[in-house]
């Protein structure tokens, strides 16, 4: 199946029908298809499956004539999706690793080197909260017993949803044998911003990044019958965290953003007893993230203070910046024949990875910028374009 | 089964086992268990049960010797909840309209008129958004074809779900035969605020209070790479909506509350596209809210514009002041021997009904004048008080 065919195929799996995006968390049943999507295209070209002990996949191509022993190269992305997202933010990535594999193999080109496609779970953290969650494990950088302890909005563990998807939540966490094996990362991903006017671009870094979570608790009470000196809304601290965000942002040029909130018990007519709130923060430099998430903790626990409101403040996690692998860029950046290169706001599993192994990443042009919502675009031209300079470097890094 | 019986088969249905307060929304399996309890409690005591065509249900006590065409005195209240309510309001007062008439029956007490319980459905409007829907349906206080178009939280209709439990959703609508055989309407509730210092007493009138829903749309986009000034962030003019209604309340003398909100697509990483927020508007007079909510509304489309976001504001439903009857008032105090009178800050379904009937409200006191929340009370010798209450005044309408 050639890149066109792939991407039709993946095109309405966990899509709203009334264009409100797509909806692939975790193990539900759009992301188990896009899985099952992945082991048949793993299958048909007689690739060796890994799962291992943290639901990421690994598909290995063994080219003949290649030494087994041999550090691999790794590419791919991931499967799962934001609410509402774009089909492009991950199984761009995924199919243009096997799509660049194909061309390879069309070319008679024969790698020294074994060549893997990745697909690495919960990379949005939209089920279980922490983004990069299945890398994470890979690599060490998250406590397992956190991990394991982590809900979804049900309530329900990561490890209990785990073990009902064939993990062993004991098991999960750092593998050296398989990180052994990966000589270095290469992601393919669609840019998520309008910084890159040319078809393809190269990573530079990835800029800090983490999500905290603000819990304002109050008193719930009737709407209509309490009054306002009575009162203990939570409401109140947050909208001002809210409007402290976007200041505090502006003030450090940093980026602040509250796209999650949780109200109980959620009624009309009823003052809310807790508002829980998540922030995502991001900047050029790591001070600038830390100093718009101090003055935003700092508003809102005045705030709340002030209505008689606890808050409570917790950092689900945090990326400081990641420089990727400068030598291994340079090398993308000549095999391309030139590129432009240019820094992310959004972070990657290749900047978790990064802290084990060289990295780089790849960028198609994105030419709206949006992402993260149901328009999310690349042409299809640029797609392809993605895919050719995928396969240059992969033929570059793995010996052909 | 007495009182405290009663009361004690109710209490674990719908009760969050964790503290989290009752829910039982209309027509899930709670409320239908609550259903269930009423139709129980009306058979052993040999009530003949009418079911209206809008799921409200009666239960009438024709009395030995009574004049079965004579119109009756209807007591009762609703057995729904909000999300996370207490255990009294709505139940006190059925639980109380079947203990009642026991306490008549005991005492030989023979009524020339029927006597009925009610229990009106969707009181709260906690599933399908409009208050008193099924008191409003009965009486043509809203129009059918707008009932039927109303959605729960999953999508689905008021006729849908109403034909799924038994209803012809075109039969619904207001229905003189059995208003005609009601002379008037006694409801009795547990008070929600602090005004009660006494174990009963009688309600004055039912202030204006109304529901508007303001939806704000923006443009959805990634959280990390969408620069500030290409963001159309609804959340931002929301967080103001929420801070101008705490303000204008203050201002005019009345009170507002947003205590549900729905985040579109609701990511941690994404910019919304969508915040659709719900104010509680109420005040002692029309004017005081009307002037509330233009405000809110005013402040809200300012902040909307200026992040580039539309905002349409509808009013799901208003109620303006309601007096209650003055003779039926008059008389119900009388009848107990004095009262203390007071207006309530809550919609009711009285204040529906005494839009076609005499209608009276009686209080039982909440010691902290919490409710829709978990640790709504009223102490047992107030509810047995009021129980007494309710006896002594059905005994004195109904002729005993």
């Amino acid at each position: 199946m050639g890149f066109e065919e792939m991407w039709a195929a993946l095109l309405p799996v966990g899509r709203d029908p009334a264009g409100g995006g797509y909806r692939r968390f975790t193990w539900t049943p759009p992301e188990l298809e896009c899985r099952a999507w992945f082991l048949d295209e793993a299958r048909v070209r007689g690739f060796d499956v890994e799962r291992d002990r943290n639901g990421n996949l690994v598909a290995w191509w063994y080219p003949d004539g290649a030494d087994r022993s041999a550090e691999g190269v790794l590419t791919g992305s991931h499967l799962d999706s934001v609410p509402g997202g774009g089909a492009y933010d991950g199984p761009l990535g995924v199919v243009s690793a096997f799509a660049a594999i194909d061309l390879l193999r069309e070319r008679g080109v024969r790698p020294s080197r074994p060549i893997g496609v990745g697909a690495f779970a919960e990379e949005e953290g939209a089920r279980f909260g922490v983004a990069c969650l299945g890398s994470r494990l890979l690599t060490g950088t998250i406590d397992p017993g956190r991990a394991r302890r982590l809900t979804d909005a049900d309530g329900r563990t990561f490890a209990d949803v785990a073990a009902e998807n064939g993990l062993d939540p004991d098991a999960i966490g750092p593998d050296e044998e398989i990180l052994g094996r990966i000589g270095c990362y290469v992601e393919l991903h669609v840019e998520q911003g309008r910084a890159l006017t040319e078809p393809v671009g190269v990573a530079s870094s990835i800029v800090p990044h983490g999500r905290w979570r603000f819990d304002f608790a109050g008193e719930g009470n009737h709407a209509g019958t309490t009054r306002i000196t009575d009162r203990h809304d939570p409401m109140l601290p947050f909208a001002i965290m809210v409007i402290a965000a976007r200041q505090a942002a502006e003030r450090h040029g940093a980026l602040a953003t509250v796209g999650k909130v949780r109200v109980t018990p959620g009624g009309v007519n009823a003052i809310p007893s807790h508002v829980a709130a998540w922030l995502d923060g991001r900047g050029p430099v790591d001070d600038a993230v830390r100093r718009t998430v101090a003055d935003i903790s700092e508003d809102a626990r005045v705030a709340a203070g002030a209505h008689g409101v606890t808050l409570d403040v917790a950092e689900e996690s945090y990326t400081e910046v990641v420089g990727l692998d400068l030598d291994l860029r340079d090398r993308v950046v000549k095999a391309l024949g030139g590129a432009p290169v240019l820094p992310t706001g959004a972070g990657h599993d290749a900047g978790i990875l990064a802290s084990r192994l060289p990295t780089a990443m790849l960028f198609v042009r994105n030419p709206t910028g949006v992402s993260h919502a149901p328009s999310e675009h690349a042409e299809l031209d640029d797609c392809l374009a993605g895919v050719e300079a995928l396969a240059t470097v992969l033929k570059d890094l793995a010996g052909g």
